[in-house]
């Protein structure tokens, strides 16, 4: 069978010359790129079209149904962003309302914004040990939609970004003993399922849209995802009429083949991926065991062995002072640093020098005593008191999302704030969460909770310098954007 | 100053260590795209992030917004599809009016469709003599302007597909004089403005907004392209707003230092770029001139050197005859083909060697006489009639895009198709045109001309199989998908 890969190549060694896009004529040769540029065509004769495929594309799209045991899957070349966006916008009908988690991935609320939707939460749940979010449970799912009695469809994220699963399979009952159809957006679980050890994939658990990145965890490159689908509740075409509005025209042929060659590998390599990746979870686990100061929650708690969360709660060090000792010192790259503790993400593509580099690092900053907080433990009672992020109640809501993106707005200093309605998305990195999001009244409570985080350095975005106006002898302070009063 | 592209190699060529995505973690040894894999990385420290841009990213996008001329330029990595995608969302306000040439890009159509726009469109205006399209002048878009008088923009295609160039200096004064922006998708005009001999770019012309596909023309990879915009007319934040909504939040680095080396490769050689694209150009002009039954339009028709059009039209072959010919018996893959004409990209990129391939094999086809048509010359008064495809007047609009296109459907057979609502975009390629767009009237010589289309074989898509339902007996035959009647 021919793959998408290969036909390339054997193009760029044919003596078939391009009078065609791209510009470059496979003709770049001064660049590590080249291999790449070689690659890059155009939808010519015999490569079919992404976007109505029925060829070469259409054949590494239904290995890699195969592989996740999907009834269909497309590929992607914008990203997980543009799979969300089409299964929201093809799920729920224009000014519908959907189901969904506080914490979602700002193309969830992208797509609320397009399509006018009303959003129904569920309740904020935290893993309030280590300042992440925690998943759901088919009960959450099925008081949430009880309650709101709306939805038209659920969206889950799962893994979350730290590597904790919702229980997929109950909830998928729950959506469909209620006719409706459950989106995960499995973006960092894409091999999950593909080899003895790892958690099963949602696909398999019974979800009805699954979208999965496939650069973050998989040997496919940054921007790469795709989507699979399920099931009689989900209309096929409108998944890829909304894919071909929120994808480009010209898709990366670069890209297309990175996906297929990934499908490939995994393929033939999932089993030894999947047992590489935990060999590497179990060394630093182990090694985590004897630790004083640092702890390593294990696959019971975080279940993706593909995120390794360094919390630094029992020492005196933050997140970021621990992500930037192991940068600066060891000069280990991690994923991100939150209030305590670092995240790296681990894969089957590690090297085993890589892995003991890591764990040399932190076997030597563990040891580094002085730091310890005397008095605590894993199991004191008061273990919120350590974060400053503790966020519970959601604000209430004066005009939809899209009215209030879409309205007039001004830049109001924080201290006059109470009572306004939000113009901006007010997000708080990490966990990545939205304080507030258009629409939404700003309460005291917020107002105070944003002065904290400021004071303390974290990284909250939506806070902007007064600049101008009517607000005299107050410009520079910091402002929020407010919806204009009619 | 750091460029994008070098600082990536640096970090390939470093000890430090990726605990971060991409889940390849650059060590893809064993194919041609290894060097890209090499340098593929996620929004680590020191790179930037393309949706807040301050360091790097900026810095190229300010290094490419001197190269054209513009105030501010950012990049694009869902294709000028997201540009086109942002541009009109930025520009016109939900329920919003548009002016526009009817055969658009999809992507201006897909705007319109989310952002529930109702389109004024600009006369249907062809270049006969080639059935291609024919660009605007400032008088047509103020006329059009003055009958709809509704419009808060203007969305010009400039040069076509095919290399022809509208007025975009008088156009952009008109829109300027009603206080309006206008937006020129110049997605095959990357390398205007950029040499001696090529037209000037729409950026210097006095457009708002221009969005130019790099991959097109320039050397840069498939799926890159660039925004530019110019003057108070245009809200900044706005444009990044949606930009960031309409691209991955995970835009791959391999795609952006191939923008970034584009542009360098631009600002150091732009003219001899140019100036290789004229001599390859006048190479294949020159032998034209002794033709005698295909035709190559010059410059003066078609201003955009990098497009060369070779007209069948006097002779018996279709243009999917002379793109058959040249791809199967010389190996030269071209861009398209057209009714009665071939068309091929050429750009500085080109080796001598390709375009004298092309230049023999033309003189060959060309020397094939017993394919001239007899009693024909370029004077004819009836060359119209060489043409099936003769688009003039546009279909009456029953419902608003948005809301058609939203509605329930059903497939009806072409010949009882009369009066009702389409349901899809029908469209006919080339020149690229929706013959009906969900919400118009199919009426009789809509239906006449598809039938005609589908028996000439002509490329018309949304034209699908009657499947199931009420229309027994004639399951099979071929229908138009209509709006469900109320």
């Amino acid at each position: 069978m021919p793959e998408l890969y290969r036909e390339l190549i054997n193009l760029a060694d044919s003596d078939m010359y391009p009078f065609h896009m791209p510009g470059h004529k496979r003709n770049v040769q001064s660049t590590p790129l080249k291999g790449a540029f070689r690659c890059d065509i155009t939808e010519i004769d015999g490569f079919d079209n992404l976007h109505q495929e029925n060829g070469l594309i259409l054949e590494a799209e239904k290995r890699a149904a195969k592989l996740y045991n999907a009834e269909k899957s497309f590929f992607l070349v914008n990203g997980s962003t543009s799979g969300v966006l089409a299964a929201i916008s093809a799920c729920v009908k224009e000014n519908g309302t959907i189901l969904a988690a506080r914490g979602s991935h700002k193309s969830f609320y992208h797509a609320a914004y397009l399509r006018h939707l009303n959003i129904d939460y569920l309740p904020i749940k935290m893993l309030n040990e280590y300042g992440i979010f925690d998943g759901y449970s088919g009960y959450d799912v099925e008081r949430a939609l009880d309650e709101g009695g709306r939805a038209e469809a659920v969206f889950i994220t799962s893994p979350t970004y730290e590597g904790r699963c919702s229980n997929i399979e109950e909830i998928a009952k729950v959506c469909h003993r209620k006719g409706i159809p459950l989106i995960v957006d499995a973006a960092h679980g894409a091999h999950f399922g593909l080899g003895e050890g790892v958690p099963d994939s949602a696909v398999h658990l019974g979800a009805d849209v699954v979208i999965n990145s496939l650069h973050k965890t998989l040997p496919s490159m940054t921007q790469t995802a795709i989507i699979h689908i399920n099931g009689n509740l989900i209309d096929e075409k409108k998944i890829k009429r909304f894919l071909s509005i929120y994808q480009s025209s010209s898709p990366s042929y670069i890209l297309m083949s990175s996906i297929d060659l990934c499908i490939k590998e995994m393929e033939e390599k999932g089993e030894a991926y999947c047992e590489k990746l935990l060999q590497y979870r179990n060394m630093v686990g182990k090694e985590a065991e004897g630790f004083e100061n640092i702890r390593i929650p294990g696959t019971d708690i975080l279940q993706d062995p593909a995120k390794i969360l360094i919390s630094s709660r029992f020492s005196s060090m933050t997140g970021q002072q621990l992500y930037d000792i192991l940068r600066e010192e060891y000069h280990l790259q991690l994923e991100m640093a939150g209030e305590k503790y670092a995240l790296a993400i681990i894969t089957g593509w590690d090297t085993e020098d890589g892995i003991l580099r890591l764990i040399s690092a932190l076997r030597e900053i563990d040891a580094r005593g002085s730091s310890v907080l005397p008095e605590m433990s894993a199991e004191s009672d008061n273990e919120d008191e350590n974060f400053e992020v503790c966020i519970n109640e959601l604000p209430k809501r004066a005009l939809f999302l899209s009215e209030a993106w879409d309205d007039d707005k001004e830049i109001v200093p924080l201290s006059e704030c109470e009572g306004r309605i939000s113009g901006e998305f007010i997000n708080l990195y990490p966990p990545g969460i939205p304080l507030i999001i258009p629409g939404e009244v700003i309460d005291k409570k917020l107002i105070e909770d944003i002065s904290r985080y400021l004071a303390k350095d974290l990284n909250v975005q939506g806070v902007f310098q007064v600049k101008n106006g009517e607000n005299k002898g107050i410009i520079g302070k910091r402002g929020l954007v407010c919806v204009k009063p009619k």
